[in-house]
């Protein structure tokens, strides 16, 4: 036991040193010992939270905040197998997490024992690397070979951000004694390996200049990423000098110079086919993750004579089946240098000017249609009156949609977990992220079968009191009222939107959570602010009917072309 | 899209010949034609349930009730993630399941197109089989390929008795059009692929008669099994002519025979260790899962020159480290044939009276013992006063092990999800259970940890009037407070225990469902007959305090002698 306790103290002065603040500890026997290593260590901030699945989108939220690995500590059995969902969101929206699981001794597996499950590579391809931590020994090899995995997996987390998984199988007794208590300590001593470094700078080719100076019509397109003010002012002066639209859904967080487009779904409802050649781009230069637009991904895929170039470290993915370029290195580079690779030219400011003219029309008359209270009138609002410093939060499905239709270029920054586009931790994620950063303030739009869906978010003892929830409660999947497909089915109230009737008072009369309601517009004006400036967290109900709904968003467009 | 339609409706006909009638539906919109399909057809009973971490539990609890294949159908991405707590227990618990997860085309897996992870082989060494699907083609060869793959699927998953997951990657459009919907069919003409028939009868061999004749002190072991009438009246007549003793835990659902031995963990608390010696077996025979009672198991494997023969077909444990006969044949055979085989002995006999001793002390002494207000109490009350044919359900932790130590005999059956031994789906397999056998009435034994968890168990429209839950709410983890481990640390009431305040009154409120408390034994004794008669879902929350509750279970053995 001795061993083990030198051994788990001995990995996580090891992450410490690397860096590792954050630990969410869910409870159990057979991983105490790794929970009181976490616990005990002065620079460890521990929070307990029972469920796991929630737990692990806590831990996500936390990553995505503080932009370095956080740690997961379960016991064995089904409780890591909750931790998939968040995973895999982590896995593809490349954020690290350093997974913990106790597991029993290999002679138990399969063998009628409780809590014993197949623990190895439990993660599948979700994660960048899987370790099955060997048995403690008081050997020099061993130790080293545990050390280094430690070393390893944070590395590979940093490197590939993404989650790393550490299967620990633990026999018994599990809990130390009075004497082991007593002389609890942390190495002094740790091995440390450094992050690998690569001389290589990235130089520019002739043929890649040549063909880059040959496009006359230049986009760029940020997929989902964090917002990154030292980047927001390469691209601004990029696009600025170049006259080069930068596409950007909210996610993109790269909507705030004048070359921003962001209103690709309100543009290609209103642009005539015929308009359409005068905004294709003859290429486009991505960087970032996945985008919400489905118009203007399925306008990408359509254009037969798109050339693609995706700037950035790691794996490339051919979103709009035409990625010829993978130049894998740092953004920021390359786009500083593209500002000077480079020249003005007319076509490209015309494929500019068409852009921003088209958007300038499609913004002026979403802004300013009339429409009746409804999911679309209470978002537009909404994003028009919240604090523009708020970091706001997305759930998936309907919500982020709206977000991106409605959203303006004043908003700080938007997240929503489109890594996978689950509605099944947008709340844990939320919090986790409200968590980390306690000083600013944190909204989240969501609907409510995102909500109920996650409602064990509150389920903890993590403090919430930044975090203010606008909970859209249509009775269920409105999404499917959205599309012509299920609102044809005669199954359409029954399996797709599956209608409820609840509300969110219970939650949060048990978890004291301020409650705030909007029945209509008055109500909305009136509550808003009450419910922004409440000093503890909070959740404001807007409830609206899926038929309005549906009628208000095909109302926005009806007098548009298309 | 008609191709796609006709051989999803091909693959729903072709289980329903084979038997399957319940399934349950996740909603999305990739699975739309699946979720069709299974609404549509006349024999399957559909229900949707939005969670799917609770919806795979549900299935897995009414699957456990009908003891055939049940399905489930979720969308793309993260949805079936969420189903893997619920798969592992069914694969460990030989439950079967049919999984469809629906998926994108693979030209699209980790291309940052939304609601894609990587789907193939989701669920790991936790099923039977797996099948990726093929594009669906309107040829004979893949047609027949879609068919054989459906028939293997579902015969794999009755022969394993465990999950098979089928993958199915599904382009755009995802909806029916009005003129498919109105030649909506199943077809008449199925390829019906027949269960393997193995004409190999099971013959007993000299060497292993002449073995099983050389044992003097012989137990039956019955694990984790679903009541069966016609097995206890075998293994009865068995034990009453031979005199073995049938050891049993409340999942074993063995217990109801005169040579029932199923208080283990009360009789190794008082039996002497110069007495241990007259109770230990030459040889156990097993059959079934797993077993509760750790001092049991511990009891088996310390003993150095046990033999242990396990019946069964398919994979033998050898929980107890000394496995040397696998039988692989059916149960009711081999131990009808024993009854033949072996001959009555006076060791044999003796060794019987030894337990049926042992136990008539420990019980008398269990059941008349005085204990105070607490979980003992209200387990040990509740127990001898709820319906003797109530179908019993019980969470892991604390709960199973208080229904283990107070149960008795004259109760109908025990269920508990022990194949994996986690919290996180009890309410929903109790409940899936309780759906499927909606004519029994259900009770529910759980921890607040276990109830919370599991909450959104009710999140759906599924009837429930034939479900009672007993929360025994102790404000956490009350196991961590009842081991010496964990109850010596520091941590104990922050990260073991996670200690809360809530209670279960504004949840059922939301649920309309029927709230009972009992915070002492008078509102106990006047609450328990209202709630038991209620005609609608009801909780009853007993309320005690950990302190209390570990002083009881100390107090209950104090004067036995070890």
């Amino acid at each position: 036991m001795q061993q083990l306790i030198a051994s788990i103290n001995r990995i996580m002065e090891i992450w410490v040193r690397h860096g590792l603040r954050d630990v969410f500890i869910s409870p159990g026997s057979r991983n105490a010992i790794l929970s009181l290593s976490a616990i005990r260590h002065p620079k460890l901030n521990c929070q307990v939270v029972p469920d796991e699945r929630s737990a692990a989108f806590i831990a996500l939220g936390v990553a995505q905040a503080i932009g370095r690995p956080v740690a997961l500590i379960c016991t064995s059995g089904s409780a890591g197998l909750n931790y998939t969902p968040a995973v895999a969101e982590a896995f593809f929206r490349k954020i690290p997490l350093i997974i913990l699981t106790a597991d029993r001794p290999p002679e138990w597996i399969d063998q009628l024992d409780g809590q014993t499950i197949y623990q190895e590579k439990l993660f599948g391809s979700h994660v960048a690397e899987s370790f099955q931590i060997p048995e403690f020994q008081a050997l020099k090899e061993v130790e080293h070979h545990i050390s280094r995995m430690a070393n390893e997996g944070y590395l590979a987390a940093l490197t590939h951000r993404q989650p790393v998984h550490f299967n620990i199988p633990i026999r018994e007794p599990f809990y130390p004694s009075d004497e082991i208590n007593q002389n609890w300590s942390y190495p002094e001593k740790v091995f440390l390996k450094q992050k690998p470094k690569s001389k290589i700078s990235f130089a520019w080719d002739e043929d890649l200049i040549e063909r880059l100076r040959s496009y006359k019509r230049i986009a760029l397109l940020a997929g989902q990423q964090t917002p990154n003010a030292q980047l927001i002012q390469i691209i601004n002066g990029l696009s600025n000098r170049l006259k080069i639209p930068i596409f950007s859904d909210c996610i993109g967080n790269m909507y705030h110079g004048d070359g921003a487009i962001y209103r690709h779904d309100a543009i290609f409802k209103r642009v005539a086919e015929e308009q359409l050649e005068e905004l294709k781009p003859d290429c486009i230069i991505t960087f970032g993750l996945s985008i919400i637009s489905k118009s203007l991904k399925l306008f990408l895929r359509n254009h037969e004579d798109l050339h693609h170039i995706h700037i950035g470290k790691g794996k490339a993915a051919d979103t709009y089946m035409s990625l010829q370029y993978h130049i894998d290195a740092p953004v920021a580079k390359v786009l500083g240098d593209l500002r000077e690779i480079l020249q003005p030219s007319e076509e490209q400011r015309h494929f500019y000017d068409a852009w921003k003219h088209n958007q300038q029309t499609a913004e002026q008359s979403l802004l300013a249609a009339d429409i009746t209270w409804s999911d679309a009138f209470a978002y537009r609002h909404i994003l028009n009156h919240i604090n523009n410093h708020s970091v706001i939060h997305v759930a998936n499905s309907m919500a982020v949609r709206y977000a991106n239709l409605f959203f303006t270029p004043k908003h700080h920054s938007f997240y929503c977990n489109r890594g996978t586009s689950g509605i099944d931790g947008s709340t844990s994620t939320a919090l986790g992220h409200a968590y980390a950063t306690p000083h600013d303030s944190h909204i989240l739009l969501t609907g409510d079968l995102a909500f109920f869906y996650d409602r064990n978010a509150f389920w903890n003892h993590l403090p919430k009191s930044n975090l203010k929830v606008i909970l859209f409660n249509n009775s269920g999947g409105d999404i499917f009222r959205m599309i012509a497909g299920p609102r044809n089915q005669k199954e359409l109230e029954d399996v797709f939107v599956h209608k409820t009737k609840g509300n969110a008072s219970y939650l949060c009369q048990e978890f004291s959570i301020e409650y705030f309601t909007a029945t209509n517009e008055e109500e909305l004006r009136k509550n808003l602010p009450l419910f922004i400036d409440s000093p503890q967290i909070s959740v404001l109900e807007v409830f609206t009917k899926g038929k309005t709904n549906q009628e208000a968003l095909a109302n926005l467009f009806k007098n548009e072309l298309r």
